[in-house]
């Protein structure tokens, strides 16, 4: 072995004194090669920067309005300070995992403990990262419902994690729209989907792309098999202040023995309107949060100290300022402004009970296949096509929805278009009278 | 196989239904077992919360002092905008990435082109993460000089690596101090550090902790095995524009045939004293920044947009301002109190030509063996047992160097404590009055 070692290093010395410096560039890491990694994502193809200037963005999931006044000016006057422009604590700073801890304690019936139950992250996806670092070892599995928010695929690949896929299974066709609990879970199907290798089992509520809040039943059948067979379960919740018609955001943290195995993940762009702050966090019991703080202190060090020190004060001032209700009103309008354009529209689409996201079925929509379409688009799924047709034509970006599908269960994914309503009334009643026009390419 | 794969899971069914729901927390990841992933750090040691609170902090490197009012008021005009609170292009905000291009290019001799060339990452130190991620492959060698900045051990062993550790050589000793640049390294002992398994080297210039500005003839000398075995060259060079007595600042990038293998870090929070911002940036070859955008996309998506916007307008208007010389002449000034207070207390130390670190050599420093150290401290080596006795009995605190060695190496650090200079004047000169005391402990 080491004499093989020590040719090969002679080998390559040889190499090099014959002058060839530069074999081509250094070779990336494998994991680089799976997980959709280098492939052109759906969010730069459908970026603003390849759209028409006049496009209305409803792609990607982030606002056209600023976050709340008063946040930003904690912000400010952060900025007016020393030590909020310099590190923070890796745990978080203090004010902010104190702030969590208020806000969130009585949603998760307990004192959450400052020291060793909560973790500011740079984003709910950094926070999510660092919980597959610290726990997933080479081969695990980690279980994720599709379709699932495309970023939990790389990020378990690139940590050896292996991802296993569960259906949510959408509605049968029907010519009226259904809610998006009406996209069920089959929890024989989980069942049959653990191994001996299975690790975690990713929740997602309320549920981005579908838009579902997962019932208590659904919540207390997936805890029951976490239990039975002694799994890590990760909840991204980042969307819990975004539910409507009363429905009730259950958190699996609470169902009974699921505590110490449940890692649940907010985060302060969802909830404030800034999904530029990067600012998110993780509640926990401290096995989870303490292995997980030494992964993301190592890959972050700490997340930016001004943006936190806002955020503290969002969640500090909320409740008094009733700023989560008047929030969800508001959403509660946005989203009736584009479901009424669709039903005018004549098109079914799933009706979201919680998120900023609405999946319109394109099913029926028809486009003329000579179309030019970009290289991006060509040899995707059906509705990479759609999308990109109605946001040239009709001048409304979306998503197309295969891409939040592994690849043999991305057919699934090609009826439908998200579209995000994160954006003003103005933009969206704009949107709504535009889509009027793709009657004229409804079969 | 799956015979046994269906009796191990059976074995899991079985143990639950005796009502084992909880066989002890989950484990976390191997991963976290290795490059003291889990060992309290030593800057949560001599974290200022575990310290008297009039202790003067010259410990962990950040400053006493604010960002300049230009560049916080860049940062809250952004805040009033709608876009600059959103998330940002995973690459880095356009303006951000002109700013570099413009402000760095003549210092890389290049165009930088604004698409490939450049990355904005949540710190440098989640981009050198990134570059880990993207680069390294289970096996794969990554030297490093010691002493060496601590988070490069985990980050490394986290995505596989294996750390490999090149020493920087002391000065012998003398009754007169060096200057940092006395710190040798040895090209033999590098060439002898090479496998075939090696990948990368770690340049850190000016360094941390020792000050040192590598010289041209020492780069050359790196630069050649680096292209002689095909290495990538990963150069932290956080402390660029903090050099003294006119030492230059070489960028081992512009060294012939080494702008392909090489990606340069920068940092925002250690240009504008914004460390608690975690705006950073790398600079290399399309050939390494595509791969490494592939793995800060996942990890933290982007950073945070408002402070992205800051650093660009300290880039924009640094030079007009006659920014970096200001503040180097301050660093001067600042520097010079410390090292006139060690003259006086008759110690030697390293004199730092980059960076804002001083070694002092605390071999002549005795401290009652019997001190109520903590546990975190006892079982360290002297330096920690030192450092802690300083902090507690003089005042003044400062970080153990063997932390930044390999634990077989942990005695050469002994000899060492790393006081920082990144505080204003006046905590300065009461830090140096106090040192004074150190005398009466002086052997």
């Amino acid at each position: 072995m080491r004499a093989a070692l020590a040719s090969c290093r002679h080998l390559r010395n040889r190499m090099s004194s014959n002058g060839i410096h530069a074999p081509g560039p250094i070779p990336f890491s494998s994991r680089l090669k799976e997980g959709r990694a280098l492939a052109e994502d759906v969010w730069s193809i459908y970026n603003v920067a390849n759209l028409p200037a006049d496009c209305i963005n409803l792609g990607q999931g982030y606002m056209n309005f600023a976050p709340p006044q008063w946040v930003k000016d904690a912000a400010t006057q952060a900025l007016q300070g020393v030590a909020e422009n310099h590190y923070s604590h890796p745990k978080g700073r203090m004010r902010l995992r104190q702030a969590i801890s208020q806000s969130y304690g009585p949603q998760f019936n307990r004192e959450l403990d400052v020291e060793s139950e909560i973790l500011v992250t740079s984003g709910a996806n950094e926070g999510m990262y660092s919980v597959f670092v610290a726990f997933l070892e080479a081969g695990d599995e980690v279980i994720m419902f599709e379709p699932f928010f495309d970023q939990y695929l790389p990020s378990v690949t690139f940590n050896g994690g292996k991802p296993v896929y569960v259906p949510l299974h959408p509605p049968a066709a029907s010519n009226k729209s259904p809610t998006s609990n009406e996209w069920s879970i089959d929890l024989v199907e989980l069942r049959n989907a653990i191994t001996p290798r299975t690790k975690m089992i990713i929740v997602n509520t309320p549920h981005n792309p579908v838009g579902k809040v997962f019932t208590r039943e659904e919540l207390q059948g997936i805890a029951a098999l976490a239990k039975e067979f002694n799994l890590l379960v990760m909840s991204d919740e980042v969307y819990d202040c975004l539910t409507f018609d009363g429905k009730e955001h259950v958190r699996i943290a609470n169902l009974p023995g699921m505590w110490d195995r449940t890692v649940t993940v907010g985060s302060a762009g969802k909830a404030f309107a800034a999904t530029g702050w990067r600012v998110g966090w993780l509640i926990g019991p401290a096995s989870i949060i303490r292995p997980t703080l030494a992964a993301t202190t190592r890959i972050v060090f700490c997340t930016n100290s001004p943006l936190q020190e806002a955020a503290a004060a969002g969640l500090e001032q909320a409740d008094q300022r009733g700023y989560f209700a008047t929030q969800r009103a508001e959403y509660t309008e946005r989203r009736k402004i584009l479901t009424d354009a669709f039903d005018r529209m004549g098109l079914t689409y799933t009706l979201p009970q919680g998120s900023y996201f609405i999946l319109l079925d394109i099913s029926n929509v028809n486009f003329p296949e000579d179309y030019p379409f970009p290289p991006s688009v060509l040899g995707r799924g059906r509705d990479f096509k759609a999308c990109w047709f109605i946001a040239l034509e009709i001048g409304v970006s979306s998503i197309p929805v295969s891409e939040f599908y592994c690849e043999e269960h991305a057919n699934i994914g090609e009826a439908y278009a998200r579209f995000g309503f994160c954006k003003d009334v103005d933009t969206l009643k704009k949107a709504a009278e535009r889509l009027q026009k793709l009657k004229n390419y409804i079969q």
